[in-house]
């Protein structure tokens, strides 16, 4: 369709600021022909703090008659800690689906990384994003007294690990390496490893060309740092790519240029694209935050939506950008312009 | 007592070189009229191969009655994974209530960090040992079927957060910087969350001296390789400690020099004492492993034991054996003989 209807969702602190720039660069590489529709949603912190409402069954109808979900960041020290997190963010990747949570890791030439040597970086994290430990499953019995049990549940099904696994093959076969890593823990959590080895097992009989290999989550961030090189796509459950992705952020330039996308393959519903970076309050509303990891989320909506030759133009204006500018410090909006010059150039 | 009953565990692979480093160094440290008496025991792959047994009740029996224990490495690639880690590593921990398991991380001078800049880094991480995600609950329906569902159940009790806690605020509170940090995910893992940041609280107020902290895993990680030096004591639960740990031994010189200890705090088990790094099947037998990591482990041996003053000149010789090393490459036993010497004299 030559219309894009999108969601905005600014959320708490920076979320306002590189949401902002994330638009303008949207508008700036869309084709003339190509209508974009912003709608504006005020989740967050200040909607909770007002109303108590994090998501509603009414937020989630209005949301899905979008083509897209473009967020900031969620989360304020003056809501306690889960409340956004499991009320509003937790709750929208699961209503919607969003089973590949999408993490692509990229060390731009001049990108400072805290690694010596300035090794290659260049893989992608396909996260589950709808099982695992994060379904809310658990509970807690004799709280606050000195018997308290406190569980946490992880939940894997066939069908969940199945679906990712092969979105992540695909996605591996698709690139020139054509390599694909399970990272597991599956000599310990010996039920849900089982089912994700196998299931990996299965599915690359589907994909000969695609060289596969197995590292425990705690080996993998090993060689996150001693030799990050050697990931092409990696396949992982939700909590092990929570952890593995922010350090893969740390590695290739920091959670200042993160994207992600929580996507839904399907089409069902509508996919959302957001930093991984939080909010930030320490730094909000002072233009020094960086908009890169927002831009870069843009890229992931455009290609998403099949935009590919704007997504790559992004992309292009993001690596030159990072590669050419100077030492000057530059604010939040500089940023966004130089790049929205670039995209439209 | 003036005599150290020991248990030794060779085990798999590499394990076999580097706890006769390690042995070698215990001997030439010790007073004269310290007696160290060793019993040998024959755990890991061969035995399992051989028997079908990994731990037995008997086995257990015996090891009880010694001091302490000193394990190499267990595992093998002829063992379905999972089988040695739960059927004996875990197994060991679980039974002999090792429930504070000790990971000190220190990067000392000339020694190789994949970091840039050789940051100062000297802390220690208190993982708890004997709950979480590893406690084996969860299971498996439907296998094999497209209907297979796999849970793994972390378990969290006030009595095992609460003794690991207070431990580590003990450990803060004698060194230097007296400051402690809290791992965790309480913004997903709201059960668990909750009991382990309400006793870091209220086990806080004990620790008026010590300055408190808590980070998200992931946020963890990223500081563990942008500014490890903000760390001074970490407690976290199992399986993050597992994570966090190999990647603070990477950051931290690699794993050839990253020590563990599984303590029973009270006595009433004896602790046990390993490299974390693993059995290494593909350089066993050459004398190409490092036992530094065996050697430091044998220093927190030492310090459990009581024999502080000799746990330092282990801890000595292995600083001015890695600082003073020229670039020749040396075996295994030429590192041990180099260190063996250093702490005799
Ligand atoms: C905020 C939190 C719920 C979230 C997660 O754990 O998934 C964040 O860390 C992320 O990685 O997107
Ligand atoms: C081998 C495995 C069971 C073990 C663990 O996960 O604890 C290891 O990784 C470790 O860190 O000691």
């Amino acid at each position: 369709s030559h219309s894009i209807n999108l969601a905005v969702i600014p959320g708490d602190g920076i979320g306002q600021e590189v949401v902002a720039q994330g638009l303008k660069i949207l508008a700036a590489v869309l084709p003339q022909d190509v209508k974009l529709e912003t709608e504006e949603y005020d989740f967050g912190a200040k909607r909770y703090r007002a109303t108590g409402e994090t998501l509603t069954d009414a937020d989630l109808a209005s949301l899905k008659k979008h083509d897209a979900i473009l967020l900031g960041a969620i989360g304020d020290p003056s809501v306690p800690s889960g409340v956004l997190e499991r009320g509003f963010l937790l709750k929208l990747r699961f209503a919607f689906d969003h089973h590949v949570n999408l993490r692509p890791s990229k060390l731009l030439p001049g990108v400072a990384t805290p690694l010596a040597g300035q090794p290659a970086i260049d893989f992608v994290v396909v996260r589950e994003g709808t099982e695992g430990p994060y379904t809310g499953n658990g509970g807690t019995i004799r709280k606050g007294t000195p018997h308290e049990v406190a569980t946490e549940v992880s939940v894997n099904t066939a069908f969940g690990v199945e679906r990712v696994v092969r979105d992540a093959f695909a996605r591996a076969q698709a690139r020139p390496r054509k390599k694909l890593t399970l990272v597991h823990k599956n000599n310990v959590l010996t039920f849900a490893g089982h089912l994700w080895t196998d299931t990996f097992d299965k599915v690359a009989q589907e994909f000969p060309e695609v060289t596969t290999d197995y590292l425990h989550v705690d080996a993998a961030t090993i060689f996150l740092v001693t030799d990050p090189a050697r990931f092409d796509v990696i396949v992982t459950d939700n909590l092990f790519g929570d952890i593995i992705t922010d350090l893969a952020a740390a590695v290739s330039g920091g959670i200042g240029v993160a994207a992600s996308g929580n996507i839904n393959p399907s089409g069902e519903f509508p996919s959302m694209f957001e930093p991984v970076h939080g909010s930030a309050p320490d730094i909000a509303g002072q233009g020094k935050a960086d908009p890169t990891a927002t831009v870069l989320s843009v890229a992931l909506l455009l290609r998403h939506l099949g935009y590919e030759a704007e997504a790559a133009r992004v992309e292009e204006a993001v690596a030159a950008d990072l590669t050419e500018r100077g030492d000057a410090a530059r604010t939040t909006d500089q940023i966004g312009d130089a790049l929205a010059a670039r995209v439209a150039s």
